[in-house]
């Protein structure tokens, strides 16, 4: 089990690593993405919770200590939301760092949640989880 | 310490309830206060997560499970945001169960940071927790 979490958080990662670098997406269609990928993956199957859970927490929840930035996905996803904070979709009264932050709080939450109370659990839609960062 | 975190959870619960059905308040200033309190608890003492996760994971992660809402508090805590939202101060292209289960759910993964790495865990402002879900 513990090698087939490890294997799909590495292809989760690959995905998302090729989503960040294409340059013909709008900030807002990233973050749909990755909302809409990692939702998605828990509503299809609520064993997948496991790996996202350890997912988030091995690639994001880490790189949060302190003002560690030093890490080059969230690096590339901080500047994505800076350049669609510019761009005016983005809400502009949080910073880029704690758009980041809730937003990968909240999907570990769920994980969470998905893992406690299976399918009985009820998650958002990927919408409302882009919609609360844009203006 | 269990006794404790048991204690403390209660007591916190008595003074958010009490929050929650102060006439006086905007919903506004019901979540600000709510978000103040739970993130400056966290930035206080980092020993507060634990009680912080208890109480989050008995009082609220729990009632989100499918469309179970018959619990005193969510309900009130749904009013005051559909309120908020028809007062044009809350964002309307989210509703009101996904912006509670996005704000408790980033809660429960913020205590959870800083469960895992003290102080070293940066926490997003109050401010940034409540401005995520106004227009």
């Amino acid at each position: 089990l513990i090698d087939e979490i490890i294997k799909k958080s590495k292809d989760v990662f690959s995905i998302l690593l090729s989503q960040l670098n294409s340059e013909d997406k709008s900030p807002k269609e990233i973050v749909r993405f990755l909302s809409e990928f990692i939702l998605n993956e828990l509503k299809e199957d609520e064993e997948n919770a496991y790996y996202i859970n350890f997912f988030l927490t091995i690639n994001f929840q880490k790189t949060y200590r302190s003002n560690d930035t030093g890490h080059l996905e969230i690096e590339n996803l901080l500047n994505i939301i800076k350049k669609g904070q510019k761009e005016g979709e983005f809400k502009d009264n949080v910073e880029p760092w704690e758009i980041l932050t809730i937003f990968f709080t909240s999907l570990e939450g769920l994980t969470n949640g998905k893992i406690k109370y299976k399918n009985e659990y009820k998650l958002p839609s990927s919408q409302a989880l882009l919609n609360i960062f844009l203006k």
